[in-house]
């Protein structure tokens, strides 16, 4: 996966915490190429490596570049993330599109980067006019508060997201058989079991109701997705019950 | 899109700041139903205000709750996050897939809730056994370190995203209301009857496996899709099976 992925490129990022912080949420998608444009407070930092908390080799792999143009050098499709649209005629994608045109581009062989601005202000124009295409994540209008972070964050998750329906679905593993769906013929036992109790107790009452609560009742056990544990339990349940007296 | 949107239901959250970070999470993606369960600190709690930023309407709307059942009263479709599947024999759902659940039942009138766990530990398996599904966000399994915010912003972003994504549905016509799913503490009403009754008759036994019992009795009350009538008549037969002695 890693040969496709976008880099990370951090443009001008002021707090090394930020830093620490988007090495995380890469990591925690499984993006690891972060690259830096002049970071503020130098490099390395060690308040980024203490925000790390555990993906320190994010950070010991990043690379550090004086200009947007060194740093994403290798790569032939940038995406300029920005909260404001500002007017540069240039397409603006969905987190979704982007992470579709990026993975168009990666399966072409080409490699892509997405660009991050400065936690206070963003990417500025000359930024972002670098770029192929805006990215802007779909937040409210009336409250937007992404912080670097949770912007990365954001665009791994939707990398991992689309990355993950490719292959198909995992197995949801059911190594116990007790947890397979019920066959039919175990769910009619059930029913039967209960039918016979209920009737020994004249809860189908009055007779003249009695077919339609039997029905009912059948029909209940029947649209429930039992498994064969759940069958065990309930005719536990039920002798218990009538053995209680 | 407020009424199809689902409850965040944070379950014995901690500090007070991870629930200020969480509605500033929600609103970004414009969700402001929020709801606390037991919170450790009292509510309200003014680190809670400071770290909203902006997000305090959701803050002010809060509800405060002793459990999960009263929190998601009116709630038909519950979903628990948790980093790890415990073995819980329920569906595991990544976001796109919950979400579009959501979706599903928001369209039929249903009201929905995502509950998220104790920053620490997360969601016990007792909270765990009372939601219709499980979600889990597809992290890297060899770096996992979301926070409660990060996993609320995730699921905002999932339910935006798909709203953004096409129109909803047209409401489906659902005449009789007793065919409508139960809402959640109807359900939960339902489990605490016949814990109740079966305890009496000695059900849950040897001791030392009571609590697993108890805890697989109430796991498949919530897994199954009971309406309410199914929940009225399954009352009225467990109280005829017991009066019945």
């Amino acid at each position: 996966m890693s040969d496709l992925a976008p880099a990370i490129v951090l443009v001008r990022p002021q707090l090394g915490e930020n830093i620490g912080a988007a090495a995380r949420a890469m990591l925690n998608f499984g993006l690891e190429d972060m690259r830096l444009v002049g970071p503020r407070d130098g490099w390395p930092n060690p308040a980024a490596r203490a925000m790390a908390a555990g993906a320190d080799p994010v950070l010991e792999a990043a690379t550090v570049h004086e200009g947007i143009g060194a740093a994403a050098a290798d790569c032939s499709f940038m995406l300029a993330t920005t909260a404001r649209v500002r007017g540069l005629d240039k397409p603006v994608l969905t987190p979704e599109a982007a992470v579709a045109g990026i993975r168009a581009r990666a399966a072409a062989g080409e490699r892509t980067a997405i660009l991050f601005g400065p936690e206070r202000a963003g990417l500025e124009n000359d930024d972002v006019a670098r770029a192929s295409a805006i990215v802007s994540v779909p937040v409210n209008p009336g409250f937007a508060s992404l912080n670097l972070a949770q912007c990365v964050l954001l665009m791994a998750y939707e990398w991992r997201r689309q990355m993950a329906g490719d292959a198909s679905p995992p197995p949801q593993s059911r190594p116990d058989p007790m947890h397979a769906p019920a066959p039919a013929i175990e769910v009619e036992r059930l029913a039967d079991h209960w039918e016979d109790r209920l009737d020994a107790v004249q809860f189908f009452f009055p007779p003249e109701k009695a077919p339609y609560m039997k029905r009912s009742l059948r029909n209940l056990w029947s649209r429930m997705p039992l498994s064969r544990a759940d069958v065990q339990m309930l005719h536990g349940a039920l002798r218990q019950l009538v053995r209680g007296r």
